[in-house]
């Protein structure tokens, strides 16, 4: 190549490179830190839940606190767990087991498993039956359950 | 008082501390964690949108992103700014103003405008008119920014 054309070749690697850092979205550091951020309003509102459930029912308590579960769970977390987000650090270092970006397809079922029983309880939250709202939530927690113990590091 | 009374003195403020501990529900970190959480993952579902606005608008896209956002803003999030989370740590020291502690009123209106925009978002975004969706997307945000001037420190 003459000069001229390795100018132009170089341009166009660092137009096409631009092009691409455009396009490739939010920085995993981020998609890290969103995923830890989902599962905490998990954790917050299925401790609510929990919490009325033992305690004193309040049924706009839990109807809150299993519609945002449910609005999470069909948020589209899978897209929080992208190629190049297997490693770093979003609030601490990611608690995501290798397995998760590896055995996709287990991974999508138990995420299916998690949104068709969060949908559920968020059903019958809206009726206000304690016992059977009780018994969906053990079949809620059964799946996140399921899911960290194939994808979730120990802490 | 003699010494047995003392004794039992003693020992009911005890009891009464321990009840007070059991009842007083998450620990101050743990609120202002969730709530750092909820914001983020607000950030997260906002950024979805606005993505989806400016590029290829993405009906399914923008909806399960509304509806996460509408019941973040439906949660209850106020329960997570309760006295004696002025100050402290969650994933980060807490940006909360003294002010949303003082003028809970005002706090609340804002949140409960928050909340307004959101279901409005939630409920345009299951028709799908991009238009529509765009200037209500610019609402939500114009409350998002008016609880942040008032009420969150500068980062």
């Amino acid at each position: 190549m003459n000069k001229r054309t390795k100018t132009l070749v170089a341009l166009a690697v660092i137009a096409a490179s631009a092009s691409a850092l455009a396009q490739q979205g939010p920085k995993p550091e981020n998609l890290i830190k969103w995923r830890q951020s989902a599962f905490q309003v998990v954790a917050w509102n299925s401790g609510r839940i929990k919490a009325s459930l033992d305690g004193q029912y309040n049924k706009d308590e839990v109807l809150r606190a299993a519609n945002t579960i449910a609005a999470v769970a069909n948020s589209g977390l899978g897209s929080l767990f992208a190629p190049g987000t297997e490693q770093g650090k979003g609030w601490h270092d990611t608690s995501a087991k290798p397995e998760a970006f590896k055995d996709t397809k287990h991974f999508g079922e138990l995420g299916a498993s998690f949104a068709k029983e969060a949908n559920e309880l968020a059903s019958l939250a809206a009726g206000g039956d304690a016992a059977a709202i009780k018994t969906q939530y053990g079949k809620l927690t059964r799946t996140c359950k399921a899911c960290h113990d194939d994808f979730k590091a120990k802490d």
